[in-house]
């Protein structure tokens, strides 16, 4: 019997083409790619060991969380690239054939997934619906794996903080950003749980010398869980539902019951989570500099919207549409005037590469 | 770069889970394949090499033409069970982990096909958009592929039929069924070109002693194709079109441009295109006998609806859906006239096992 998903819960990005689909709303990450495929080219060429992988199979290759594109396409092509750079260089002939393994959960819009794949793409390409935090693929089959913006979705909310009584009771907030120290924890914990469901699963699917490349908005070392910018973020919108709520246009329970499964890591946390599960060698692992948006109208808006692309799924589960339209706009506004939120320099984006070494699962 | 789907037209079966949909109306494909099942575990404990795969790999099974269930998890389960059985038979442990890819046209509703899949099952599943007169996965990787009531669909409608002024032009009709001599074989030697391209993709794709399971509605060998019945069926929807024509509800030169790109081939074709081809061993290939409904309205009910949701999508290129409800309507009426039509035992169900043979690709 494979291995359950049941347990996690599904957060697809918003499909289709709209407005404030993920499609067209996905420039920051598409930029900070650009930056990160230099240091993927990096590791497939330093890193990789291709010469240990047996000759005459496809090297498989998954993007975990991939959404709908293009950003996966582009990732992919990259990786690609970086992958026969590697074999015509140590001079392996031929090249092996690449088939690239698209995953997100099954809620995600595999269909315009599909209808977009790039119609000069150099491999064959798969669906494959599931949270990842269990197996996917069979035993030591893939060669890369990865995974960006994704890993900070948690497979679920913690059951703490949405039980009333429980020391870690979230009364009141949407995420742990600002709240008591044992929320903080009971999100820690998740994701330390979560991680662990991770790595075990690639330790299985990803043969030795195989790479997991990770990218991951996270907190910086030094700064603290309430000054890191995404939990801001996620506190101011958490205010603004509770006014609504104080205002009577939406009940105070549902504040009670949202609850964001977003958890910000530091690279100290990933380095120890990874250590300990002993599966991967940390090849790399650095924090890449947040790029701030010029503090502009314009830059509140599509910061608002940018979040309600990731977050919609969710909230839709607990709120009319109206009332999430009055949220964001209600959002959009808070952010204007405090700007300091999303230009403090309180955030990162952690880069790291694992290498799958030869401790026996 | 991969070989292009391009030239190949997509027909996919009707989505979601409506009255029509093809969920609800494929019963007749689930009694055969229940037939048929025997028949498949006959040929993988007989005629499968398990023994030459090399271990340590998962088991590779793909449904080429897979709709959207739930035929499809019912014929993977079933074929899964009688691999486990073999291995088990055979004494060979570990029995290896199975991988299943689904396939069918990028615009077929994958996912509708992904939130269905068995919650039980006891593989890692994929889908993979394209057609399957090119290549859809890596080289010498797939160790069963499986195929039903697919492989009558042409991967285009043949040029020349749609050519006016051509020998070969198809006026007034929706298909060769009655038609002159040339239609009939530009059909035929589509059929022909498209096979050639499935076995010639499947050949780099199975591994030595491999094998391809294939189920697919067809025309007894002593049958000619005027009184086959598929093509007596779509001759008679082509008629319900014309007196349409007739009567001015839609224009005549749209009954010329549309034509179905399906062909009913007789055993005897297709062993003939695949000794031609040379890949693949013939292991069995018979004829299944035509399970007739019994002959009230209500069956010419539910033929007319079967025969809609499979040819649903092409008419709605041409015809508007009220058009296409009145011409169904009209359909199902005529039928009920000509109950021999769908009694006749003109109709035949071919199942076939090739096995890949050690000739090099």
């Amino acid at each position: 019997m494979m291995e359950s998903n049941k347990s996690s819960q599904a957060y697809p990005m918003k499909g289709g083409d709209g407005v404030s689909s993920y499609t067209n709303n996905s420039s920051y990450q598409k930029s900070l790619a650009e930056v990160v495929m230099s240091l993927i080219g990096e590791a497939i060429a330093n890193k990789l060991d291709v010469q240990s992988f047996v000759g005459g199979h496809p090297f498989l290759i998954a993007d975990l969380g991939c959404s709908i594109g293009p950003n996966t396409f582009i990732a992919v092509k990259n990786i690609i690239n970086s992958v026969q750079l590697k074999y015509q260089t140590l001079k392996i002939t031929p090249t092996p054939e690449f088939q690239v393994f698209f995953n997100d959960h099954a809620s995600n819009d595999f269909n315009t997934l599909f209808k977009t794949l790039p119609s000069d793409k150099h491999y064959y390409a798969a669906g494959v619906p599931g949270s990842f935090y269990a197996r996917l693929f069979p035993r030591s089959s893939f060669h890369l794996i990865y995974s960006s913006f994704a890993l900070h979705w948690l497979s679920k909310v913690p059951g703490e903080v949405m039980e009333r009584g429980s020391p870690a009771w979230n009364k009141g907030r949407v995420h742990y950003g600002g709240a008591e120290e044992e929320v903080v924890m009971a999100y820690k914990q998740q994701y330390e749980r979560d991680m662990h469901g991770f790595l075990n699963a690639r330790a299985e699917e990803v043969v030795c010398g195989g790479l997991v490349v990770v990218l991951v908005p996270g907190r910086p070392n030094e700064v603290p869980h309430s000054k890191c910018i995404g939990n801001v973020l996620f506190e101011i919108l958490g205010c603004c539902l509770l006014e609504m709520a104080k205002e009577g246009k939406i009940n105070e329970e549902t504040v009670d019951h949202l609850n964001l499964p977003i958890y910000y890591a530091s690279p100290q946390e990933l380095e120890e989570i990874v250590n300990k599960n002993g599966y991967f060698t940390i090849d790399r692992m650095e924090g890449l500099p947040h790029i701030a948006e010029p503090e502009t109208k314009h830059a509140a808006t599509r910061l608002a919207l940018g979040i309600r692309v990731g977050v919609e799924a969710i909230f839709k589960g607990h709120l009319e549409e109206e009332t999430i339209d009055e949220l964001f706009d209600s959002y959009s506004k808070k952010l204007e005037q405090v700007p300091s939120a999303y230009s403090s320099g309180g955030a990162s984006i952690m880069f790291a590469v694992f290498r799958r070494n030869d401790k026996c699962y």
